[in-house]
C-alpha cells in the first residue's frame, strides 16, 4: 500500500465533498492535503468525474509540482497548490471551485465588502479580489504564477495567511485553506454563503454601508481571538 | 435520566429542522426550548454539527444565562435567548439563524416591507430591523444587550411580543419565537420565504406599493382574529 | 367508504404534487376538484400539513360554498374555489400556491410579460394580474369575491379560462386550473417557471422586447392549435 | 431487438440525465444521438414524461426528418436535430433544453459575455445568441429553419461547430452539441451555469470588462489546444 496512504485518504474525502456541498459541477474543482514533514501533496487526478474518485487515484505531488506518485496527471491547477505549501508551512489543504456566486464576484473583478457579522464571524475584512495577472505571466508558467497572485495579494493587503484563508482570484474564481481538510472545505461552503448574501445585499441596498469596527472585532475574536467563548 | 428530558428532546428535534429546511449551513444557528416554571431553557451546544447533535447534548441554561445543566458549553447567543425568555413569559422556544435572504435584509439594515398577503398571514406589518447597538454595548456584554436590542426594538415600533414573532437585527440575523418550538421553527421558515419574495418583489417593481390596510386586517385577522377561520 | 372516493382520491394526489414540486412552504397551497355532475368539488383540509393528508381528510364542498361531507374545515380559499367551479363547467381541477416567483409577480402588481417560447407554448398573452379588490369586497365575502375577481379580470381582457389556465391575484398570488387535476398542477409550475424566466429576462434587459405575434400564433397552435404536433 | 438498439439506448440514458442535472421541468427538452453511416438519429418521443420514457420508446429518424422507426410521435423540434446532422458529420448528439438562465439570455436576446476562466475553459468566445426568425420562415417550416439559424449564426460569426458546441436561439433557448452524447449533456448543463454565473457578474458590476484575451487564450487552450494538458 501506498505510504502516502493517510493523506491520499484526506485529500479524497475532502474532494467527495465538493458535490454533496453544491460547490461543484462536474470535475471544477479540486482539494489537496499535504504532509509538511515530506514536503508532498495529495491532489485530485486532473478531469476525473466526482463519482469515479478513489483514495488511490490521488495523486502525489511535491513542493515544487513535481509528480512523485500516482498513475494519473494531477489537476491543471496543481502548481498552484504547490506555491502556496511551499511558502506557508501551516496551510495543511487547499480547496478551489468554480462556486457560483464567488465565481460571480472574481469575474466582476471586485472584493467580497464585510456587510455583516457572518463574514466578520469568519474574515476580519474584505475578502480580496487578487487582479488578474499580466500577459507576461500568463504566457508564462501560468498555474504557478496563481500561487504567486495570491501571496502577493495576501502581502499587499498586510494580511497573513493564518487569518485569511480564504481569497478570489479575478476573473477566475475562489481559493480556499485552512491548517486541515475539514477547515478549508468548511471554508469554501463559508465563502460561497458570504458571497451570496453579500450580493443580495447590495441588490437590497446599493449604498450598504459595511459593518462597524466593534462588530467585526467582536464577532471576529469570540471565535478567533485570545479569549474565544465560540466552540467546544 | 436528566430532569431536564422534556425540553432537552423538544429542542434536539427543532434543532434538526434547521437543516432539513435550508435554513442553516454548518453550525448557523441555534434553537431553544424553555420550562418557564423552572426558569431554564434547553439550548443547542456551541458549534457541534447538526448530525452530531442528541438530546443529551442540549445544555440547560437558567433566565440568567448560568449553565445548570450539562458538559457541553452552550451556544454563544445564550444570553440572548436568556433575556428575551426573563422578559416574556409567553415565550416557549426561540430560533436564531443567518438564513440567506433574511440575513441579506439585515445587513442591508431595512425592515422588511409589507407587500403581500403571505406576509400579512404572518405579521401585520413591516418585519422590524432593530438597528445595531452603539460601541460601548458591544464591548460590554454583547449578546445579553443583543436581547434588550431586540425588546427595545418592539417597545419603539408599539409592537407586542405575541403578536411580533419575528425580526432581523441589523448587520447580524433573523430571530424568531413562538409559544412552541414548532412555532418558533416555523416562524424562522415563514421569515426566509416573505424576505425572498419581498426581495423579488422589488426587483420587479422598486416602486412597489405596500399592502393595502383592508388586505393586511383581513389576513391577519382571518389567521389570528378573535373570529379566525384558518386551520383546524 | 365515501360516495366521493374517486374525487377525494384526485384532490389528494394533486394537494401531494405541490410540495414534491417545491411548489409551496408548509401549508401555503390547496389543490381541489370537482365533480361538475354533482356540482361538488373535493378540497384540501385548512391548515392540514402535506405530510398528514390522506384521501380521506379532503372535504367535500358543493358550488356554493358549503360544506357537504367531511370531517375537517375546508381550506380559507374555498369559496374562491366554488364562485370558479360554478361559472365554469369546463374547470375539472384548481390549484392555488404561494409559489415564490408567481407570487412575487402579484406583489408587484404586474402582468407577467409575455417574453419567450416557454410563455407562448402555454399561453398566447401576458399572464393577467388581476387587481386587489376595493375596500367593501375585502370586508365582504372576501374570498368568494377573489373568484369573481378572477372572473372579471378574464372578461376585461377579452380571454376565456379555456384558454387561459393560469393567472396571478395582485397583492396575493397565483391560481391555476385546467380540465383535470394533472394540467391544473402542471399549470402552476409551469407558471412558476414562466415567472422566474421572465423575471431573470428583465434583469438581463430592462427594455427587452417580447415575443414577437408570428412566434406566439406558432408556439401555441403547435401544442394547442387545430393541427397541433406536440405530445402523442 | 430493433437494429438501431445503440442509439436508442444512448439517446435514452442522454435524455434521462436532464432531470437529474435539473435542466428541464416536465417534458421542456430532448437529447438525439445520430448514427452517420446509416444517417439517422434516435431522439426523445414528444411530450412524454421523462418518468415514462424506455430506451424502445425513443423514435429513429433519417437526416431529412422521416420517421423511419417507433411506434411513437418524435419530439416537435426533431427537423432541427435534423438539418444540423445533415450539415455537421461530426455532431453525434444533440441537446435542447429550457434550462432557465440560458432561456433568460435567449429571452433579452444578447450574447452571453466572456466574463471568466470558467466560460473560456469551454468557448472562446461570446456564446452567440441567433437572432429569432423572420416572420416568413417562421409561418413555413419552422423546425427546419431553426436549424438554419443556428448554422448561419455560426457561419456569420465566423465560427466552427467543433469549436463552438453550444448556442442560444433568440427568444427561444439553448441547444448544445457533441461528438458524443455525455459530451452534449455536459455542455447542456455547462452553459446554463455559465449563464447564472454571467448574469451574476452584470448584477455585480454593470462595466464589468470581458475576460483579456492572454487568458481567453490560456485557458481555452490548456482544455482543448494542441498542447492541452487537461484530463487524462
Amino acid at each position: 500500500m501506498s505510504s502516502y496512504e493517510q493523506i491520499k485518504i484526506k485529500a479524497y474525502e475532502g474532494n467527495m465533498q465538493l458535490p454533496s456541498l453544491g460547490l461543484v459541477l462536474f470535475t471544477f474543482g479540486n482539494v489537496s492535503v499535504a504532509d509538511h514533514d515530506r514536503k508532498v501533496f495529495a491532489i485530485k487526478p486532473s478531469g476525473v468525474a466526482y463519482s469515479d474518485l478513489s483514495p488511490g487515484k490521488m495523486v502525489i505531488v511535491d513542493f515544487n509540482g513535481e509528480v512523485v506518485d500516482g498513475d494519473l496527471r494531477p489537476s491543471s491547477d496543481t502548481k498552484t497548490h504547490a506555491v502556496l505549501y511551499k511558502h506557508c508551512r501551516s496551510i495543511g489543504a487547499i480547496v478551489h471551485t468554480h462556486s457560483t456566486y464567488a465565481t460571480a464576484w472574481a469575474q466582476a473583478l471586485r472584493d467580497i465588502p464585510l456587510y455583516g457579522t457572518t463574514h466578520a464571524d469568519h474574515v476580519a475584512h474584505d475578502i480580496p479580489c487578487a487582479p488578474p495577472m499580466d500577459d507576461q505571466m500568463i504566457e508564462g508558467d501560468y498555474e504557478y504564477e496563481t500561487g504567486f497572485q495570491i501571496l502577493n495579494c495576501l502581502k499587499e493587503r498586510g494580511f497573513t495567511y493564518e487569518d485569511t484563508e480564504m481569497m478570489i482570484v479575478g476573473s477566475h474564481a475562489p481559493f480556499t485553506w485552512g491548517t486541515t481538510v475539514e477547515k478549508a472545505v468548511y471554508n469554501a461552503a463559508v465563502l460561497e454563503e458570504i458571497a451570496r448574501i453579500a450580493y443580495l445585499t447590495e441588490q437590497l441596498n446599493p449604498s450598504a454601508d459595511k459593518l462597524k469596527d466593534k462588530l467585526i472585532t467582536k464577532h471576529f475574536d469570540r471565535k478567533h481571538g485570545k479569549n474565544a467563548y465560540y466552540g467546544q
